[in-house]
């Protein structure tokens, strides 16, 4: 069987053997009345991808089919869609396929932080369900977490803004992020390399702060305004204290920062912010005096209204990710894993070429 | 000799011993141009002082006096000062008894912040003096750490507000503390019992949250909208899901706190600020998870500003703290010394009578 009543997917089908993916059929949920199916043209590669198809999160329902970065046009829609779209039009996805869409959280633009949300993949829906992603040539989705892209955004750079742009972009947003701030990126990889394009595209002045010196150079080409190599510096908190008004911590582990120094470098009132998933053994210890006039929070994706304004930014200040593209299947799919777990990007994948997979 | 050469206290002169308070000539600090003599008439019991004296804080120069909530006349001036003070005004100072003010942190209404900060007492200027407290009959302060005192307020009255409820008034203002915010105040005690009473007639509604039921009547006295006993009601972080703004925590130590559970009752963008100094020793623990959307923070003290509008405030509502007095004394210190350390107090006490101790 076929589109639509099957869906084909690279998959994940053991987590002992998850490099060997392999494309498969499955079924897609079942078809809802504000459903829309996107025939997925890009999907961005997130860390996440990794983590959850290695296991690392937790065993999970198979064939497990990850990809939350997802763009492509709409082939299909629900009787009661009423969001405006139109059958052709191109959209995105991100990481979040659903929430309750009542509570005073999704009403009030919180929809990630609504205690129904269902992930775009390996998250069971209310029927037990469980979500698929992007790495194949449909997903279906609530029209509510699917939005329009900007024509000036060619698809395999739009795909990274959907999780990893955005996760980085809420925070900033919602934290001052802007003219006249100093703000701090920790960790220059796939979504900090995003968090650095960003608060620079945002207006604000941009620390970019790695472990080494070895980044330094995209770093900068990338906007950052100044850069610190914390293993390099050993006076870096007292040469920058009392400066920065924000740091988003974009690292995928939280061990590695000494949140008895970090806060060192913020002014009063300053605000740190981790949009890590630490594993989950992973415990945070500080003594509680050295968050004295700063905080610390962890922040969870964006709402669909930040979406909206971040290709908004995307498209009005010709925001350009570094992005490497790889033709989907399973080869490349395959190669983006192995060279995800390396840390060998520079420094976002997208998969491409749907069209050809997929024929 | 005495004033103005010698001042007295009741000291503490061996941590190990340190309920045994003497009546102590001291020498005080060189007068600068800018310091007030204050003769003091009232002096709050803080919950510092027993951490100082009983040497939980590590050892200090002796004689020690404690005391950092202390109203009292002006009695002498230094010749250049000019903070509009005359002979015989009535004033009151804090757990502040310096800073450097000239720093961005000190001109920006940020001076328990400023890296060159001199506590009230058992700290070093920059001369060397160890600053000494309100347990005596004069204390001597830069002008800049004096602010005059509503004449409606009496000074057993006014006298914790200088620092107790200055540190909690301080991240409640900070934080949106007023009307249409839901916050939390963490533990019943001295300072906890102010903060239920001033984020009060700050406006909002505010919930007393406590270990057990046992302070709920004095806390709907003091003005609690709602009551949550954390041991005796299982479900409470499901009860209140989403409800708070805002959580100060006032208890003494932080490791009986859940920090995984907590931010469960506060909406996303809600903050968690502890006003705890906690034993050297304690670490906070908690799964960055477990802070989505919450952030958490450790304010200290407050401004000379918010000082001010702290008063202005307590004389508006005509706040009423609830405070039993004490003759300054050998007697009188031993007495608040020995009940603090039970928690024996409803809620804070003030020494009096410094004018019979003193003649």
């Amino acid at each position: 069987m076929s589109y639509p009543e099957k869906f084909q997917g690279i998959a994940v089908l053991d987590h002992k053997d998850w490099k060997n993916v392999k494309k498969t059929e499955y079924s897609p949920k079942k078809f809802g009345d504000h459903d829309i199916d996107i025939k997925i043209e890009a999907c961005g590669v997130c860390g996440s991808d990794v983590h959850c198809a290695s296991g690392n999160w937790g065993d999970t329902p198979k064939p497990l089919v990850v990809g939350h970065e997802i763009i492509g046009t709409i082939v299909k829609m629900g009787p009661k869609c009423n969001s405006g779209y139109k059958i052709g039009d191109r959209v995105g996805m991100g990481a979040q396929a659903m929430s309750c869409l009542e509570c005073d959280r999704c009403i009030n633009d919180n929809e990630p932080y609504c205690a129904k949300v269902v992930c775009t993949y390996a998250n069971p829906y209310e029927d037990g369900y469980s979500s698929r992603g992007g790495y194949a040539n449909y997903v279906r989705v609530h029209e509510h977490f699917a939005v329009p892209i900007p024509e000036s955004i060619p698809s395999h750079l739009a795909a990274p803004l959907m999780c990893g742009g955005l996760t980085v972009f809420s925070p900033l947003k919602r934290n001052g992020c802007g003219p006249g701030k100093k703000v701090g990126i920790i960790g220059i990889g796939g979504i900090g390399h995003m968090g650095i394009i960003l608060a620079k595209a945002m207006g604000a002045e941009v620390y970019a702060i790695s472990r080494t010196s070895k980044k330094r150079d995209d770093a900068m080409k990338l906007g950052a305004d100044h850069f610190i190599a914390i293993k390099e510096e050993p006076d870096w908190h007292k040469e920058y204290f009392d400066k920065l008004d924000l740091v988003v911590i974009c690292a995928g582990s939280l061990t590695d920062i000494d949140f008895n120094t970090l806060p060192n470098i913020l002014t009063v009132g300053g605000r740190i912010v981790s949009i890590a998933i630490p594993e989950q053994h992973e415990v945070l210890k500080m003594k509680p005096f050295g968050l004295v006039g700063v905080s610390i929070s962890n922040s969870f994706l964006g709402s669909m209204t930040e979406l909206k304004q971040l290709l908004k930014l995307a498209a009005e200040k010709e925001v350009k990710l570094w992005v490497e593209t790889v033709p989907i299947g399973e080869k490349g799919v395959k190669e983006v894993f192995t060279r995800m777990e390396k840390g060998d990007v520079r420094y976002r994948f997208a998969l491409t070429d749907f069209d050809k997979e997929f024929s």
